[in-house]
């Protein structure tokens, strides 16, 4: 029997993270496509449009007018999915109808007060405005509530339904499942080897280097082992840093620079903007601020969607909803090929 | 405070068989939407075509032809995402990187010979013969692996490449998460409780009736309390059965009337054939055939993507992906809507 070769032979494998598997079928890639092709993502937005709701000086529609702002700017989704308070649903004793209490509140974060401008094409020191605001609205939010989430739907493929740059913040009263199961394992894995389970991983990746992409003095981007989606991504600092707030003034510049080269590399695959959704996951705050998260590591995830070309997407559908996600090209392959790509974004080469 | 209402006020509700929180938040539903519309589904399909190699006497892309059926059709899928042989990863030590192996092999069943025929508007003894099928494929494949998921994805919104009517089994060495969580939580459940919780559930929501679209004399067809997709819905027997093959003749023929009824519901929804991914779970198969599955049902999941209309869809993107998935409108409106559809499709109405 040939010898197993993972770029060549099905395999499961393992994300500790999240205790899951998925199906590598390598083999797979060769398959056609005749299914759903995507629009291309709109490449002539207004710089400024007083229709929409995220320019400065636009009017909202609760009649809330924005400032003329200049750099970032912050605000309460009109919309919420949270909210501070209401009544609490009633008490079940059936482990089969079980509701619970949910607060929390959710906000907007507009990077820059152009909707043509993209985090990778911005300023150095625009992003690190950026940076710096994250940090502090985790800081703030966690003072209240158990989890803060802050992530980015970037393109309309991903459910965003405003080209104009921003992020969304959810904080919540409850930890959310994902982050329930990944207080638990990392947990887990620090009770028995008494080491972060992801400081461990980044230092063992950064030694095997097959599925690092871009390592920086502060910073390492690389593609998780148990990847699922096509070109998945996590972004790590080399330190243990348990939140946003918690990384020092080199870090965060050295993060801006890794971030614009990795966004960079993204919109260079197809040459468009690259969609994703992105997020922070680090060490709870509210009740837990003052606890032990030790087994914490600060991260950030990138699931872009996309697998052959600007149009085509990998569809996590049927097999995935129902019983396990499932990738053609291995992590590995996916690293190579982002470390192929120039990290000068495509638009301000000269 | 005012008391609380689930159709006013924001709860989280637990999932009992994927240990797994839904975050309600009915007050949503007045957001706007201006994000990405989809494309309406194809209308007017051929009803044969030779290019397409689902059809009757088509050329496949392997150079097989299929034959002239007249009924189902099932044949290996030409890009089997998993395969029945290759050489196994080399075992690891290391926690953070494990792979293992994983065999199977992939079918696609073709539900009838023309392309522009679905299950709701076909003949009730056409869809016998693919319940029949059904469950002749699940015993077989169930022969040789431990578990077998039969699921179709419906629509080109679903990742559906082919419009002809259609189906996949892929049967796998492993069990895959989904079904690894539902065993666990079942097993917890009987162990506690001496009943299988899908019985208890079943026998629950009708006698509540809050959330039961259509009774038949063995089935119901019912919104989950714990729903996460807008118009999700599950599809049980009232006997306690284990497998497809496990359904007894009048069960099967109640089963195709029933499924005809709830595809005519989603269909006449919006006047479109309703894009969807669904599949069966009962108890594993192969090694686990003469195991004690006690705590297992049988029943199928319907995961259709639409919110608004037939062009705007749920995304389970960002907070969803990276936390945890959110709903505007309850179950129970969900299921409201659906009770108040005709259970005739749309096309079939003279
Ligand atoms: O096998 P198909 O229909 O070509 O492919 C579709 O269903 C599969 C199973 O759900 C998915 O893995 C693919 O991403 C999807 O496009
Ligand atoms: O808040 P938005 O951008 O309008 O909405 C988008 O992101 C949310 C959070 O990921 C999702 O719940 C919505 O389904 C999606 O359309």
């Amino acid at each position: 029997m040939a010898t197993f070769d993972p770029t060549e032979h099905q395999h499961i494998r393992y994300n500790p993270l999240k205790a899951e598997w998925v199906l590598v079928s390598p083999h797979r890639a060769k398959r056609p496509w005749k299914g759903q092709v995507e629009k291309l993502p709109e490449d002539n937005i207004p710089r400024k449009d007083s229709n929409n709701p995220l320019c400065p000086g636009s009017t909202r529609s609760n009649g809330e007018v924005n400032p003329e702002y200049e750099g970032t700017f912050v605000f309460k989704n009109d919309f919420e999915a949270l909210l501070q308070d209401g009544p609490p649903p009633e008490k079940s004793d059936d482990p089969l109808f079980q509701a619970a209490p949910a607060y929390g509140t959710c906000k907007v974060m507009c990077f820059h007060p152009w909707s043509d401008m993209t985090l990778p094409i911005m300023q150095d020191k625009e992003v690190r405005a950026v940076v710096d605001k994250w940090a502090e609205i985790n800081q703030e939010l966690g003072q209240k509530f158990l989890w803060v989430q802050l992530f980015e739907n970037r393109g309309a493929m991903m459910g965003c339904s405003n080209p104009h740059p921003h992020c969304q913040i959810w904080a919540s009263s409850f930890l959310p499942n994902e982050l329930a199961v990944k207080d638990r394992t990392q947990k887990e894995f620090y009770d028995k080897y008494k080491k972060p389970m992801l400081v461990d991983y980044t230092e063992k990746e950064l030694s095997k280097k097959e599925r690092v992409v871009i390592e920086s003095k502060h910073w390492v981007w690389l593609v998780p082992y148990w990847a699922v989606w096509p070109y998945e991504t996590m972004l790590l600092p080399k330190r243990h840093v348990l939140r946003l707030e918690d990384l020092n003034n080199e870090e965060r510049d050295d993060l801006c620079v890794i971030m614009k080269k990795l966004l960079s590399k993204y919109d260079n695959m197809f040459e468009i903007s690259f969609p994703y959704s992105m997020g922070w996951h680090g060490a709870p705050t509210g009740e837990r601020l003052k606890a032990n998260n030790d087994h914490w590591q600060l991260h950030a995830l990138y699931y872009p969607p996309l697998l052959r070309s600007a149009t085509v997407k990998k569809f996590m559908v049927g097999y995935e909803m129902l019983a396990q996600c499932q990738r053609d090209l291995t992590a590995e392959q996916a690293a190579e090929k982002l470390c192929n790509l120039s990290d000068v974004h495509y638009k301000t080469k000269s």
